[in-house]
């Protein structure tokens, strides 16, 4: 890595010339040539660029508005600058592609209201950003600004006449690039995020270095690529590779923001590589930016991303995704398994030559699907701070995932939810993560940014399928606590035909308190579809109350013990920690049996969760929306199982997919479960074995060795004169 | 009518030969012969043949089980003797296909197993049904067992032995049918449904005379056809084509059960026409099963059956409508709309001539768009006793329609909720209908009948968009009272290019109290997409409460008056009359301004409800799910407009549909309603006139010529010095 910089300062200083040329950042003169060329024989690329052509002409038949900036996400003003910087990008790229001169001149004169208006600017009206911009509310969006101008002025630049160039950079350009970088009248926020190791530097570092390389100030350049000092050390998109992604491409925050954070590396990427081909910029780290990518396909269902963390629902259609498929396919063309993303989610291409060559692959019938592995996304520079896991079903067409949070925090858009578990089957996600609370660019939901509840509900623990203690979020919801510390994955067997498995441990997020979760599939010859085993355990030398929710998407269908239901008033769960917004629908305990079951569906399958209980064991059903005062919230649903005064526990689990549900044929058959009994048969420090008891006489027992050392040992525990042996940290018995 | 009766005796009586011919109720011989020789020539045709081959296949796969009868709906057993039907029905369709012994062996096993088990049963064990059955818990499952065991015995009959015909038809068929027509042991329940004017009796009928026609039993079918007395006066087949549908092919229980009803309707008129092509029953009534279909077919949105009464999420995929269009596109070969319905909704077609020909057809590119119209479809069986009434907008991209019921109660299945709208817009519903409580074949949710509900909730007024008085359901909740009354639809303009409107009237529900509903749909040239004005006009001589509620899908974006929220504690809005269901979320009043606004979103659109309100106006939100003990209900949400104390009230609501909210590109725009103010101007007897003002000063006035006589006149109010003139009974001005 330092022999890498010092090559790259040797290139900086000694080609000072290519700096002068444009056309050369997202395009180069060949490559317009070779579209243009191409014209008319792959048709779905004829469509995307015939798109961003109407959006061109759309444009420019409006008169350019550049108003001064008063509103936040969503509002009119806000939206227009946006929709400025899409027309100006729209425009820039239509010039080149079709040569008409009325595009370049929209850009130009588009530019020069800008030039105007900029100076007269200060920090902008809306303060709801720490980091406040001053054409929109946050610096961050001046960055995404810039980085589509500076696209836009490439490609028209050879239209502008001296005089025009010198005035839009600088009163535009350079003002807003130094403002990014630095900051203003003693504010150096924007100082410090473009030198942070975050996504809104990226943003920052791609906004100052591309508009160094579009009007030819290498000092821009140079601290875009190494921050503020120049050095490497501190800041800078080189070591935003580095830091921001563990070394299997996954991004701290989780799979939302890791979308987000791409689209400036691969943009920033692409210009580099045309204007500094000699850094391979896609190649170092062992290519990160690719494992980037495909971890993030990977880390999505049905081509959503999964909702860990402050997460929306986005996935692989996002345009984010468009950029990053199409530029990285560009440059690594072997992989045809990113052609069937685009074919799969995304409906248009980048109108650049690597949109056109993944529009014509996929037509060519290149596309190769993508295989969703089962895998550990480890997480940490290193790849030592946890991860996430994901358990797929070996045959694709069962479509089930199953996810196991374990990670380190995630920066200011992590949750607090060590070892949270998430199941998506059939199409549905249904046991859920709830992600964020924010309404994004509806300006009347606190003008787009996240609600209030994100933090009072969507960031505590309880809003999560993981355990809660004495009713208090990890690490007592403090982020700088959270940020030390990471779960650790300890085991994981995801190669097994027989069964996967993972287990996880948490020892930080409550003093005194080791939690561990293991979560099993196993496909059985008795059962429908492949069953999952979740074994949650506590340990704790004090007592406590542990309380663990499955936020589940369905409709209830029916549960084996007697409940007390909310009538004509309804209740909170509690006052603090999230549990404020809980109302409690139902509430009982299973007297009668040693597990007790809840079935519900979702669309035309079956779920049933059952779980050893005593007859102490406090069940509830939950349902979101008390103490929302903008409605905020949406009303999602939970089952509750509540142990009291506990110092050790173990919930144990079985949660059976079943029964087909045809409303067309009216037909419908296993609506009921199979399940009979779980029973935590053995618990003792060094092994916890598990039965789950299905009809006619059958069973799967899961045997666990808990010491986190010796995990390749040979184990064997005799249970009821029956000796089971197994090798590693889990033994899975079917019978 | 009476002359037809008489020419179908003659019919009955002059031709017994053909009776005894076989292969000749859903097929004939000849039809077969074209539906072999044509294999290989269309392969979706191909691919549903294959599927009952499969079924087919699967079926003789596994031992037969004819089980006793001891569940419900979505139970084991009920379940077993479904797909038992369902079995034969495959194998006789397969074996005519195939020639292959081994499906008619099947089937004539399982037939031979019935004939043993059929003696012996008493009245099913589930006693749910004020109708039960002996293999089901109801007869009309019997019904339906049978129409399709019909078909099988007719496919294999020629494969049968004597002796095990006469067993067949002594033991099970013969039974049944008396069963089904007379009823057992002094209940004679079945012989009041088989001669009632209702789709169970059509199945009953159809069961009956299918099985006549099998068995070679004349007397069967003359019953079938004209009831028990074979009079035609009572009941039967042809009657129920007279009394079961309005003369423009409405079903007096809605849509929902117009699809279960056409079925046994369709087969059985296949059969006739088979067996008795002279009676052309296909043209009785100016061919009333075509308009059943086109109907039904109109009155769908996005495939899905408009929810009106009892009501579940079905549609143009159903397999009824298989049936349907396949049987009724083979006899109107000229409505190539069919083959889009086929196309565009249904993934398998018949395995018969019918489907054969809708498959080839659409594969030969014959296919033509249905065209969504506005429409009044009356109720009744003469057309006079009210009607649905639909707007959709004449540019069909819009994808919007508009629906008013102002039709009779519609039977059992009907809900006592008469002027109800409801609003499709964008692919989604709106402004939404409950339907039905039901959880159809999921044994656990009350064996998968109407849940207590439906009756508790779902039927009652409040559960719909329209006006609940004094807190009391329509006609008390009283089917007897509300089956002699009908609402009606006093004028419709759905011609119109400048606006559609739809008045209706209903003076029955509250005695004492008239309601009228005026619906009007505006394109403007100042709105994103056409506008919706609703006045529901309340007039009485006494004081009254009146609630109307607007039941919406979607997420609440803002209100512009204060308002309290539940925080802690939730309590019901009332103690009956599907009130104590209700949790009140929110609740305020509107001091500042007489126009109160509620927005919301639903996908990527916006729309929000701005209603002329005083300081007095209680304004609520509304959440279902109080007092259901067994979570049945789904959890709604509705925005309420109470008045109370008032003798005459006009409720005057601009709906406003706007907003563009791309979550891929992150764009928004027109997020926040235009309209600034909705204003009841003039309320006299005569007239009324509605304003609601927009951006910009822009307006829309709504005249209204109140008497329903003299509705072609000539109209004119002088408002604030300005001359409005109309013709008709309404007159939009848009400024």
């Amino acid at each position: 890595m330092k022999r890498f910089v010092i090559g790259l300062f040797f290139v900086l200083e000694g080609c000072l010339c290519p700096f002068a040329q444009h056309l050369s950042l997202l395009f180069t003169r060949g490559e317009v040539e070779e579209i243009r060329a191409e014209k008319g024989t792959v048709p779905a690329f004829d469509q995307s660029v015939s798109e961003v052509l109407s959006a061109a002409d759309a444009a420019i038949n409006v008169p350019i508005s550049v108003p001064v900036p008063v509103d936040g996400g969503g509002g009119a003003v806000h939206e227009q600058h946006k929709s400025n910087y899409y027309a100006m990008f729209h425009c820039g790229i239509a010039y080149q592609l079709t040569g008409e001169k009325k595009y370049a001149q929209y850009v130009a004169d588009m530019l020069e209201a800008y030039a105007k208006l900029y100076p007269t600017l200060g920090f902008h009206p809306v303060r709801l950003s720490p980091v406040p911009g001053r054409l929109f509310w946050q610096t961050l969006n001046e960055s995404v600004w810039l980085v589509h101008t500076a696209i836009a002025y490439d490609c028209i630049y050879s239209t502008l006449s001296t005089q025009q160039r010198t005035i839009i950079e600088k009163n535009l350009f350079t003002p807003m690039a130094d403002f990014i970088m630095e900051g203003m009248d003693g504010n150096c926020a924007n100082n410090k995020t473009f030198n942070k190791m975050h996504n809104h530097a990226t943003w920052a570092t791609a906004a100052v270095g591309m508009t160094g390389l579009v009007t030819n100030r290498e000092e821009y350049v140079k601290k875009a690529l190494y921050g503020s000092d120049g050095t490497g050390k501190r800041g800078g998109f080189i070591r935003q590779m580095d830091y921001l992604f563990s070394p299997d491409g996954y991004f701290t925050e989780g799979a939302y923001y890791q979308r987000y954070a791409i689209w400036p590396f691969v943009i920033f990427a692409q210009c580099i590589e045309h204007k500094m081909p000699e850094l391979q910029i896609f190649n170092y780290r062992d290519g990160i930016l690719l494992k980037a990518l495909t971890t993030l396909i990977q880390l999505s269902y049905e081509g959503e991303f999964f909702h860990i963390n402050d997460a929306l629902q986005k996935g692989l259609s996002a345009q984010e995704l468009v950029y990053a498929v199409d530029i990285l396919y560009n440059h690594y063309p072997e992989d045809k398994s990113l052609l069937s993303v685009a074919k799969a989610y995304q409906h248009a291409y980048l109108p650049t030559i690597g949109g056109f060559r993944v529009a014509r692959d996929i037509a060519l019938g290149k596309a190769i699907p993508v295989v969703y592995r089962s895998g550990v996304f480890r997480d940490g520079r290193n790849g030592n701070e946890g991860g996430i896991a994901v358990i797929r079903s070996t045959d694709p067409k069962l479509n089930s995932a199953l996810t196991l949070k374990a990670s380190s925090h995630g920066l200011s858009h992590g949750h607090f939810d060590k070892l949270t578990m998430a199941y998506y089957d059939n199409g549905n996600e249904i046991l859920a993560d709830y992600g964020a609370s924010r309404f994004l660019n509806i300006e009347a939901k606190n003008k787009g940014h996240y609600t209030n509840e994100n933090r009072t509900f969507a960031k505590q623990t309880i809003a999560h399928n993981t355990l809660t203690v004495d009713e208090t979020t990890h690490f007592n919801g403090d982020i700088q606590v959270s940020s030390r510390y990471h779960s650790d994955i300890v085991y994981s067997n995801l190669e097994g035909k027989n069964f996967q498995v993972i287990v996880a441990k948490e020892t930080h997020a409550y003093p005194g308190v080791e939690m561990r979760r293991t979560l099993a599939y196993i496909p059985t010859p008795f059962l429908q579809f492949p069953l999952i085993l979740d074994v949650v355990q506590a340990t704790s030398n004090g007592e406590h109350q542990y309380d663990y929710p499955f936020w589940y998407n369905g409709q209830f269908v029916s549960v084996n013990f007697p409940y007390n239901k909310a009538k004509n008033e309804s209740k909170t769960l509690g006052t603090k920690n999230g549990y404020q917004h809980l109302w409690v629908e139902a509430w009982g305990h299973n007297e009668n049996q040693n597990t007790s079951r809840f079935t519900f569906f979702n669309r035309n399958r079956f779920y049933t969760l059952s779980t050893a209980t005593t007859p102490q064991t406090e069940l509830m059903i939950l349902r979101l929306g008390a103490n929302d005062p903008d409605f905020n919230l949406r009303n999602e649903t939970a089952f509750l199982i509540r142990e009291k005064g506990r110092k050790k526990h173990t919930f144990a689990t079985s949660i059976e997919t079943h029964g087909d549900y045809d409303v067309r044929m009216e037909t419908s058959c296993n609506l009921t479960s199979s399940c009979e009994e779980v029973k935590v048969v053995t618990d003792t420090p060094a092994y916890t074995v598990i039965r789950a008891t299905y009809k006619e006489r059958h069973s799967v027992t899961l045997c666990l060795s808990n010491p986190d050392d010796g995990t390749e040992n040979k184990h064997s525990v005799t249970i009821e004169g029956m000796v089971y042996t197994w090798n590693g940290r889990c033994g899975v018995f079917i019978k």
